[in-house]
């Protein structure tokens, strides 16, 4: 199974619109940098050194994975083919930051990054230093638009790991038996809008996918038009105590609303709820990164996959939204708190095209037995979120902080 | 996984259109049934005893079987509860033939079909005989709507079942390291057009899905606008000399066409060729039922799964045409030789519901991590062709008549 | 995991102990060919051809492939290499009926036996009466020492996979939901004397393995003193009904009892009984050749593995024998009905040396992993069962006619 | 698979001698603590925290699980049941540092040990504090039989979990794609008689097992009389030189040398050198605890599983001894060094019984599937060695300082 940052790595690497996003000045680009480069080391700064270093499952990645990998986009991408007289900083990190099994000489090494001790996490932030001192020298000279897009790159590269962090930070110490807090309070809290409304869509041609200045993946392009049903879309996400209830009425055990892997994924597991969810003397709790707590029923379920939120929505006699639907109606409601499920698979738009500069790989590779979210969560670094942003994972992961909204 | 078989079943119990089919005299129903009884009995004809018995693998079922489960199902839905002082043949067959595990008293076995040496292929034929006998005699009688509605479930049902013993006795014969065929000719052989025309489509609002009289199933409800943008669709299928090109240029081991799960099962599975392609001193042979043989290259390639489809598609870069392009299309090119893989994840339409009469499961459950296959194959029974029609698979699965045609 | 029957051959092939065996005269030859040729087909007499087909475990082969490769065996040592003129029946059954993958040309297929349902059986049987022909013809040719030390391999070979074949249609009878009988008598049913003494052996030093006239395996030897402790050797085998009052006294779940990787199977497979042992209606009722019928109290326990027979015993306080103990003892006390476990690792005995004429193998390659079992079993051979004899399988095989005899 | 340090454990618990081994006073109890204490904490030294955490592969353990799980041994079996007013450090400790499962209340959570980053490792050496004070305190009241036998446990278990953190930390460190040494010298240095000498033991009754004074464990008993072939056995161990030359001549790819499990062993993990050795530029390189080096000639080869050991002697047409040649043989060569692979399974001894005071488990559990392993190593720690000692393991493990010596 691919780890969830090479599926982002490629991506980026493929990244293919061709516009140009003008920085209007190279200090404005070096705050830029400066700001997002901290932010990494911020979300890290409650952590214990041994916090950086475990990989419980192979969808989780070590946070000191995530800042040194970060590092050596820059230093591989910009530094060392870009800054005259760059010296780097250490070769061997080459194969232990890269996304790939790597070959030194005859060596043949799997990198698995849970194993790995070393480099330790102080090294890895002399590494940040070291390149960040170099950035700042770099980004003082003259920015070709070809490098600036590089830059660009490595911004959103970086802030889609800022997500990651969060979320493998939270696996890690959710999934100890101490359950040890991040911090006082934790990131999940949202206020959401206690009352339902269903926004009615009528039938008709509408226009979905991205357009207009800015950034975007190749997977939002291009803007094309659909013709959708009329449809109804819940206001708001499903709460705890909603969820709550699917479970009390033996949500998991009806194989009415599963479908048939995600019955499968339900016995294997023996899965009765939520990602982080524990039943303590009769209360069910739940893990934040506040700590372990009762469950809040007002709050959005949170950590759920495909298959529960398709369940769900069956046990209620609803539906989740396509990702069109949710596209269109969007403006309407609001949204960001948390990534929403769909009914759509990952499939390429009309017009999708294989972008001419692609380093070696194009992103509809993932375009298979995935499904799309959309939205943005509590974990996705600001400014990053847009309407028509589309995520996508295998529909049996729960470790994001995914939600339901309902359609009908 | 799940068999195609208990897919195919669960179909037929969710049909839902509820539209009357009336056969016009119960003399002809029962001539329809006798006609597809008999068909069954005709394509197992060549066989051996032998070859009646194994599984080599969980997505084929023994012929045995198909011959048994089909006329379990007449008996189970039919006889058992309608036909007055019907003696079941032997109240055991239940839990052979049923496509599920079954308990009888506090023995639970799992039925390995291809580990079942007994019922005996002679005591199946007999079974067959009694069952048909029966129905015979209660097709004499009164037929209510809804009794005629399970019969015409019987019958797709058993044609069903017809495709698949094809495909499963091919699978079981061409796997023998002494390649026996089938018989003199095998049904692969047919004629396409060698003369490729692009058609091209315009953009537009369009309408697919199934309407008017006669069967369908419910994932082809309800007929539905859909806008689609213009493109090309080729008039014929990928024949076995470009096929041959794809892999002499070395499309198999070229991660760029494939996709990542797609990389992944050509690795695990080392695969160099389309499913039942030997090289042998030097030149490509294929089994086909009339036996082993050079490969034919004006004959369309068969037997590719999704991942394959796909990548010949990127290599030529093309792609596959949606579903609806090929619905919209079809009516001008010719199709039915083979199933045709589309771009389209297997997914609801759009008013797509739970069938109020379904017997416990819905067609619905299948939606998740499967692709569409269009139009109808050599194996595919007489009047089961149908231009709405959504077949789907697994997109790893190569066993079905299977074949590429390019859009873009 | 090695198949028993490779292990067989091997043990054939490497036989290396030099002895002349001669037979008084060529007629006596061949009239043992063919009494223990006819015996093969005895056995499968009562088999439905559909029985001679299925493997429903990698342990088990179709009885065709038994009745084949003891054929081959015959072909390919005697026939080819020293029958003038002989003409092969059909080179392509070398890749069938050898017991390893094969490479035909550029074709290499992994001959999975109980997905081959060609050829067929009643090919198989012309290939006996061929081979057996042309056997009847060498035979009557001028045999030197060399050949009748091969014959005389190819008598022990078949007459092993005789009583492999017993095993082998019991698990695929007794696998079937039907139950269906072999015969009306089964094999089985032994009489054991019901009063259990206690042997006592004095302390000393003993000798233990083969020596003298006669056909050994090169396992047995050579012939070598052992120092013995005291010890009680019971003069019977463990019964159903005591083997009964270590399961309803919670034996298979208490922990005490079971080696770490016996619990380890105990939980893997959710044993409760030994293999063929059905609860039905409160009863235990056990699956026999002679078909499915209530537990005889008085017959002694077979189809348990190491695990269990070691775990009857420490719930009794007391010890599998070693294999020393039971040749020793053996003399004394009734055995030859079932294969007894013994708490001896099979190793080689001291001066075991690879042998000079081994063909491409030898028998030290299966000493590691694997427990000895001394004696015989009702579905040995008449005449092949030895005090010497070492058989020895995983602990976990559970398919023999296996019991316990205990020591304390 | 069974963790080895559970095996220890208990190996530990059931110590069944019942032999009372005085220390001559409180003080000497103490000290001797002390002594042992900072001894595990003196091998952690050269680590840096990363190094602590991670577990490779599940047959080793992180060090802070060493350090946490041999300090839990004593707050448990010592300071909770008999220091009065003792308070617990931290009651959640129990299901980190037991070697089991634990539920606490309806939390079930199976503790990975390498995903654990909590406790931190400074928490754990507080822990040992903690513990070191109370056990300071501890050690001044009277200490009666029982109880200092339970002392005496505690320190051969955290004797052997030093032993463990050896190879443990070569794990860790020489499979970290760096190859950080974790000091300047490493342990593996020794000097080796250059000399071989081949002793003669002449035939006859001997005695094996433990007798007399001191600590033993209770698979060394009872010492017993054995009746030995003639045979001889090497005075040195075999060297990286002899190794290499089995190396170069096919050794590894030769089927003819190993056992079956052992060939399947070889394919499985392609294996073509010991453990830790790297083909670099054209020459063999191994890491040590000192450091990636090229491989020295005259060094006992080492890392090396019982496969292996058995393949390199049938290539010199020799063998490995058995334990008892192993024992009579050793008091005449130099041994101490290297962990030695026998030929024999590891079984009871004549006479071994369940421990009357053994708690909950006992030694016979691992005594099937296992090989002896004779001698001590450079990590054994010191008065920890022993003529009669049994170690054991399955026989595909690399990673103890494992080496060969050859009989015939």
């Amino acid at each position: 199974m691919k780890t969830i940052e090479e599926n982002l790595v490629l991506e980026i690497k493929s990244r293919t619109d061709g516009k140009e996003i003008k920085f209007e000045s190279s200090n404005q680009l070096l705050q830029t940098y400066k700001h997002i480069r901290q932010h990494s080391e911020h979300i890290c700064q409650p952590l214990q050194t041994e916090d950086y270093v475990v990989q419980p499952v192979v969808d989780v990645s070590p946070p000191k994975w995530h800042l040194g990998h970060t590092t050596w986009f820059f230093e591989t991408f910009l530094l060392k083919p870009y800054l005259k007289e760059y010296k780097e900083f250490n070769p061997e990190f080459n194969f232990v930051f890269n996304s790939y099994y790597e070959t030194i000489g005859t060596r043949v090494i799997r990198t698995d990054r849970g194993n790995l001790s070393r480099p330790t996490v102080n090294q890895i932030y002399r590494y940040r230093d070291y390149v960040d001192a170099a950035m700042e020298e770099f980004l003082k000279g003259e920015i070709t638009d070809e490098i600036e897009n590089i830059i660009l790159l490595g911004f959103n590269h970086e802030q889609q790991h800022q997500e990651l962090l969060y979320t493998d930070i939270k696996y890690i110490l959710g999934h100890n038996p101490l359950f040890p807090a991040y911090d006082d309070k934790g990131i999940e809290q949202v206020s959401i809008e206690m009352k339902n409304e269903w926004l009615h869509i009528p039938e008709g041609v509408y226009e979905i996918g991205f357009e207009g200045e800015g950034f975007c993946f190749d997977n939002e392009l291009k803007r094309h038009k659909i013709y959708i049903q009329p449809y109804k879309i819940s206001s708001r996400l499903v709460t705890n105590e909603e969820f709550l209830q699917f479970m009390n009425e033996g949500g998991y055990s009806n194989f009415r609303y599963w479908h048939a892997d995600g019955l499968e994924w339900v016995k294997s597991k023996g899965a009765k709820a939520p990602l982080y969810w524990h039943l303590i003397d009769g209360d069910w709790h739940y893990y934040t990164l506040g700590g372990l707590k009762k469950v809040e029923p007002q709050q959005p379920v949170t950590h759920i996959n495909y298959y529960e939120a398709s369940a769900f929505a069956a046990w209620k006699g609803m539906r989740l939204p396509t990702e069109a639907e949710w596209e269109i109606a969007a403006k309407k409601f609001s949204w960001g708190k948390r990534w929403e499920w769909t009914e759509s698979a990952y499939l390429p738009y009309p017009g999708f095209a294989k972008a001419e500069g692609a380093i070696g790989e194009y992103n509809g590779k993932f375009m298979v037995n995935q499904m799309v979210l959309r939205g943005a969560s509590v974990a996705t670094a600001q400014g990053h979120e847009r309407i028509t942003y589309r995520n996508f994972f295998q529909p049996d992961l729960q470790w994001q902080f995914t939600s339901i909204r309902l359609a009908q």
